[in-house]
């Protein structure tokens, strides 16, 4: 199934079923008011939620209209809780030489995590008002995961099978304040505004070979400005979403609509491009000895979008934002 | 005006009005179904609570009932966001030595802040299920304040404007999972189980006195198996609730109903004892060159009140839970 959420008066928006093509939408009011609330009451409403499902795609339903991914809002504008891992350890290796921080103990084989505000999520198209551009403006192109009820100690298997839907995330970082964090050992805050989504999540079975191994088997293509930025791969993250949500839930309960991200999506293969700025400035200063590229300003646009390996594109649609002064 | 949530099948729990002598209560259904959606919609419904405050007080209505803690969630069962401060700078320093960490950059003069889960708060009598006593048990005693709508860069005036009401809380923390997600740079995830809250929260007036310079003026009794752990002072905090809210909204909005801790309340004299176990144990290792405290076991219980200066018992009830293995 693909759901999104259309804007309107309420926190949680108004959700929609959206056709397997992308093109059409129905609402179905009479079976979940919210995708949280669909979330929260899975069992009782996926059963209506797939038939009608099907019939949307069989173009059985009188009541569909155009979908307009403009009219979203994140397919979850607010969730219960929003934890961002740095699962791909190509990039985080990268970073620790970015930020010039210590290396990070057992990152090879503990999961690294931070928590984020889930109050506040951001539309594909809204656009992203930020304090200031001596910030260093960031994007973090990445995969996510939108789990049921997850009990305390779960064990990555069991994690794993929680997972209801598959999202594709643009984690905004302000990079100037970062390394101070970091330092402090209290992690991200004012390093991390709200978070922006595609406008599409996906049950996993959507993505057919796409999902696979706990991962999204897919590159993920970025443009910064209109020009390529970079298409690295989901494949090659180094902890399965089955163990980053164990992680998460190694001394508390997730309740149904948590979010658990996998941190930018980023391969060893110079070739794939980066999915962040920061990663590509980095290495930048390792092969050519000196940073070239800047962070974003306002009035710069990027653009995501997940694609399936034989170049489709893929189900989530497309994140393009706007970074723009505060208003 | 004092608020409590009364524990129901709903999430958010039923909203009660609290008389000021703590004996009677009274739901207020017409005016909010919950103190977060009283927060959401504080301007339109205070000036009605606060009239049905006072009419409760002056024993005019006949619909109350006797007032009991144990019935009750946390103030917020679940909230927007939970940003928890480090803002004694006597305890920071003293769990330095004890997790063995770097100094914190400019600990004297930016607040450092973790985001915890806030979609699962324990309430003040609930059994607090953990899942092991290797993790090293211990209780954090803190005050915290809920806040309306914060905009993304209020300054600390601004920020202090928008306080709504005061709570006291115990952050219940793993000791042996903190010292690796500190120096990870990522901050604390696993070291964090669900938080706890005492009873009742109060709209700053309620304090009178103890309600200054963005400070609870008040120590925070605490006590171990029933017997006297510390009772450390509010108004030693080296950060304003202002400057901790600030500092939390520098880069993104807060969305009503978002609470912001003091982090461990800690005194610089010896003699106030400590409202964690981990500052009294680099204390013993630091002034009797041995530890002898260890963490805490399932079945212990722990106990923390504030009061005023002059004895009299605060006015958020008290906090009172046993410690449990998993269920």
């Amino acid at each position: 199934m693909k759901f999104a959420s259309l804007k309107n008066e309420t926190p949680d928006g108004q959700l929609v079923l959206v056709s397997r093509d992308g093109k059409f939408a129905v609402v179905v009011p009479e079976l979940a008011s919210s995708l949280l609330d669909a979330m929260q009451r899975w069992d009782v409403v996926a059963p209506g939620l797939q038939q009608r499902y099907e019939a949307l795609n069989a173009g059985e339903l009188s009541d569909t209209f155009a979908f307009q991914p403009t009219a979203c809002g994140a397919p979850l504008p607010r969730c219960p809780q929003w934890l961002d891992a740095s699962a791909f350890l190509n990039h985080g290796r990268l970073m620790e030489q970015a930020f010039n921080t210590p290396p990070i103990p057992d990152f090879d084989t503990i999961p690294v995590m931070y928590q984020g505000a889930s109050d506040d999520f951001l539309g594909p198209t809204q656009d992203v008002p930020l304090p200031s551009e001596q910030d260093g403006i960031d994007f973090e192109g990445e995969f996510g995961v939108v789990v049921g009820a997850v009990p305390m100690a779960a064990t990555p298997e069991q994690a794993l099978a929680c997972v209801r839907l598959v999202v594709q995330i643009n984690d905004w970082s302000l990079r100037a304040l970062g390394p101070r964090e970091m330092k402090s050992g209290f992690g991200f805050l004012q390093a991390k505004p709200s978070t922006s989504f595609a406008p599409i999540a996906v049950t996993p079975d959507e993505l057919g070979a796409a999902w696979r191994d706990g991962r999204v088997q897919m590159p993920l293509h970025v443009l910064w400005n209109g020009e390529r930025f970079g298409e690295p791969h989901g494949g090659e993250m180094n902890f399965s979403f089955g163990e980053l949500v164990a992680h998460a839930a190694r001394s508390r309960k997730l309740t149904p609509g948590s979010i658990v991200g996998s941190g930018t999506v980023s391969n060893s293969a110079r070739s794939a491009g980066s999915a962040c700025i920061s990663e590509r400035r980095v290495i930048e200063k390792i092969d050519l000895g000196d940073i070239k590229t800047g962070f974003m300003k306002f009035g710069d646009r990027v653009r995501m979008q997940a694609k399936y390996d034989d170049g489709r594109e893929g189900p989530f649609g497309v994140i393009d934002q706007r970074v723009v002064a505060p208003n």
